[in-house]
C-alpha cells in the first residue's frame, strides 16, 4: 500500500463529465490498495471568469479581496469532486487549503508556503478517507486566504506530498508525460520514463508548460518523487526524480523551443564598468525577466549588449531602455520579435564534451543562423530566426538520436 | 454617528450593475457619518446554480460538502461588493462568516448560531473601514463551514447587529417595507411605519416573505431594532421593534393571505384520547409542518380532524395518513388543495374585543364561506376557498379601515 498525492488541473475537472472521470480514476487508485490525497484546480475557466467579474467592477482590484474571490474556484471543485466520489461509494472529504494546514507568507496573489500542519488531513486519512484538497491556496499570518499564484495547485500537491511523506506525487495533465521534444513538431518524439529535477527545471523555464518551476524546485528540495501522466489515458507517465547513475548515459534528454521571446540590442554603449548593471537593475525593478544576455567584444571603446525578454514585456522593456538611453550613453536601440530560443537539455552534458559543437554543426548544415548562444552545465541554448525553430528542433532531435527506437 | 448593519439579498446584488448601486448606497450611508457593516447574500441565482451542479453529480449530496460548496456564493459576493466600494474610494474589507466570528452548532445545512466573537470585525471598524460579511455561514465545532439555511443572511445580519450593539439592522429588499396588505391585491394598502416583533412573526409565518421568522425571533430576543426598506428607492421603510404605548391604538395592523396551503380531513375517528397525538407525532417525525388543526364535536363516539399543511407536503402527508388509517381507526381521508388562509394580525387585538365578530360579519356579507377558524392573542386566521382569497383580503382591509388616508 502506497500513499499517493494526485493533482488534477482545471482542464481535467472542467465539467460534470470530467469530474466523474476523475472520480473513477481516484477510486481505481484507491481500489488498488493505496491511500489517496487529491489536489484540484478550479473547474475549467472558473478562475478567468472570476477575474473578469472583478475587473468589471474594479480595474485594479485589491489583492487580498482577489485572493478571497479566486479561492472559491478551488473550493467549489474540491466539494464537487468529493460528491462525485461519494456517488461511487468512496468515503471522501473535502478540505480548503487552510483546513489542510497550508500556511503561507503575507504576499497576496503569489504567496509562498511557509509551513504545513496536516494534522486534520492525516486524521482523515487514518479514517481511511480520500481527502480532496482545494489547491492554490493557504492561510496567511493575518488569517486571510492567500493564493499561491500561477501553478499554485502543482505546488500545493508537492508541498502536501512532502509534509505527509507520500510515496509519490502524481501530476495528471492532458499530456502523457515529458517528451524528448514537442510531439506536434517531432512526430517520433519519445516519452521519457524518467527525468532529473534539474532537467525538468530547464524545460519548465523553456515554457514547456508541463510542470511549474516552483513545484519542481519544491520537489527537488524535499526529495518528492513526481510523476507527470495523463488524466485521460491510463498508462505510466514520466518520473521526475533525483539523478540515478544510469541516467547519465543519455547525454541529451530533450530538445525544446520557446517562440515567446524577443531580442533587444543596445548599440554603441561606452565600454566601462557599471553600464550594463544600470540597465539590468532598472529592468529587474520593473519585474522584467531578462533571460539570455550577450555582450560583444569591445571595438574602439564601444560595445553592444543584446538580451532576450518574454515577448509580452517587450514594449515595457523598450520604454525603460529609451528612457535610459542618454544615461547609458547608447547610440541606438534595436529589437526583434521574430526570434526563437532552441535548447538542448541533459544532465549527461556535464560529463560529455562536444555537445555544443555537434549542435552548431547540425544547425549549420541546414543553414540555420545562430544569433546568440548561452550555455549552462546541463543546457545549451541558441537564439535563431523564429521561422527556423521547428526545423531546428527536428534536426537536433535526429542528430542526437532521440527518436523512438524502431 | 450611528453603527448600522445593512443586509442586501440576492436580487439586490444580482449583477455588476446591482453591485455598483449597492456600493453607492453603502457609501451614502457612510458619508452621512455612520459606521457600516454590510451582510450580503449570494449574487442572483448563484445558490440555485451551485445546488444544480451538485445534484447533477450526486442526487443526494452530503450536507457538509454542500455547505462548503454553497458558502462560496456569499464569499464571492462579499469580495465583489468590497471591490466596488474600493472603486468608489471607500475603505472596505470583506470577511467570511468564520472570519467575522460567527460560530454555529454542528447541524449542517440549517446550523444555528451559538456564539459570536466579532473581534476582527470590531478592529476593522475601528480602522474606519466598512466591513462586508458573507452572510448565511459560520464555523462549526469541527472547524467546518456550516450554512444557516433559508433566510440565513437575515439571521447573520441580526446576530451581528446584536453582538456589536448596532443602533439599527437594516434589511434592504425589493419591497419598500411592510404593508397593511399585499399592494398587488389591495391598491390602497399602506406602508407601516412601525410594527411589533410578534406581528412581524405572524406575518412571516403567513409567507409574507418580507423577513425570515428566525431573524425576527433573534431580533426580538436580543432587542435589535430592524428596519425593512427598499434597496432601490431611498426612503424610510418599516421599523420592527418592541411594542410602544401608542402602537396599540391600531387594533389590526394588517391582512395577509397564504395560498400555499392544503387541507386534510381524517373522517370517522374513534373519539378517544391519544388518537390525534399518534397522527401528529408521525407527521412531525416526517418534518411536516402542520399549521391549523380543528377537531369536530364528537357525534356517536366519532369525530373528524381537519388540519392544514404546506401544499408541497400534501402528498407526503397523505401517504402518512393512509399508512396509519387502520391504526387510527379512521373511516376516510379527504384533502383539498383549493384553499387559502386569510389572517388579521395586530397586537391591539389583545385589548380589543369584537375583532373576530367584525371579521366574520364582513366576510359573510360577501358570501365568503369560512371552513376553519384559528385564533391567537394577536391573530385571527380563517381558511376559505382559494378563489375568494383576494376578495377577502380587500374586504377585510376596508372593514378595518387600513387604507391610505386621503
Amino acid at each position: 500500500m502506497a500513499l499517493i498525492v494526485q493533482k488534477y488541473g482545471g482542464s481535467s475537472v472542467a465539467d460534470v463529465e470530467c469530474m466523474r472521470r476523475v472520480a473513477r480514476r481516484v477510486k481505481k487508485t484507491r481500489d488498488e490498495g493505496n491511500q489517496v490525497v487529491v489536489v484540484v484546480s478550479a473547474m475549467g475557466d472558473t478562475t478567468d471568469d472570476l477575474i473578469d467579474l472583478a475587473k468589471k467592477i474594479n480595474p485594479e482590484p485589491n489583492e487580498r479581496e482577489m485572493d478571497a474571490l479566486m479561492a472559491t474556484g478551488e473550493q467549489v471543485s474540491s466539494t464537487v469532486l468529493t460528491l462525485a466520489l461519494h456517488q461511487l461509494g468512496v468515503d471522501a472529504i473535502s478540505m480548503t487549503g487552510p483546513q489542510a494546514g497550508i500556511y503561507t507568507d503575507a504576499i497576496h496573489a503569489k504567496a509562498k508556503i511557509l509551513d504545513l500542519k496536516p494534522k486534520r488531513l492525516l486524521a482523515q486519512l487514518k479514517k481511511n478517507r480520500v481527502v480532496v484538497v482545494a489547491g492554490f491556496q493557504g492561510l496567511n499570518p493575518s488569517e486571510d486566504i492567500a493564493t499561491l499564484g500561477r501553478g499554485g495547485s502543482d505546488t500545493t500537491a508537492v508541498a502536501l506530498a512532502s509534509s505527509i511523506k507520500a510515496d509519490r506525487c502524481q501530476i495528471l495533465k492532458d499530456v502523457e508525460g515529458v517528451y524528448t521534444a514537442n510531439p506536434r513538431v517531432v512526430p517520433d518524439a519519445q516519452k521519457l520514463d524518467e527525468i532529473v529535477y534539474d532537467e525538468m527545471l530547464e524545460l519548465a523555464s523553456m515554457g514547456a508548460e508541463v510542470l511549474q518551476s516552483r513545484a519542481v524546485e519544491f520537489a527537488k528540495n524535499h526529495g518528492v518523487v513526481l510523476e507527470v501522466l495523463s488524466s485521460f489515458v491510463e498508462k505510466p507517465g514520466t518520473l521526475v526524480r533525483e539523478e540515478v547513475k544510469h541516467m547519465e548515459d543519455m547525454v541529451v534528454r530533450g530538445v525544446a523551443s520557446d517562440k515567446n521571446q524577443a531580442k533587444v540590442t543596445i548599440r554603441g554603449l561606452e565600454d566601462k564598468p557599471g553600464v550594463a548593471a544600470l540597465l539590468f537593475t532598472e529592468l529587474a525593478r520593473k519585474s522584467i525577466n531578462v533571460d539570455m544576455i550577450v555582450q560583444n567584444v569591445s571595438d574602439k571603446g564601444e560595445t553592444d549588449i543584446t538580451f532576450t525578454v518574454p515577448r509580452g514585456d517587450l514594449s515595457k522593456t523598450l520604454r525603460v531602455a529609451e528612457a535610459m538611453q542618454s544615461e547609458l550613453g547608447a547610440k541606438g536601440i534595436r529589437s526583434d520579435e521574430t526570434i526563437a530560443k532552441v535548447s538542448l537539455v541533459g544532465v549527461g552534458m556535464r560529463s560529455h564534451s562536444g555537445v555544443a559543437a555537434k549542435m552548431f554543426e547540425a544547425l549549420a548544415k541546414q543553414k540555420i543562423n545562430i544569433a546568440m548562444i548561452a550555455t549552462s552545465e546541463i543546457k545549451i541554448s541558441v537564439v535563431i530566426a523564429q521561422a527556423d525553430a521547428d526545423k531546428a528542433v527536428q534536426v537536433l532531435h535526429k542528430a542526437f538520436d532521440l527518436g523512438k527506437k524502431k
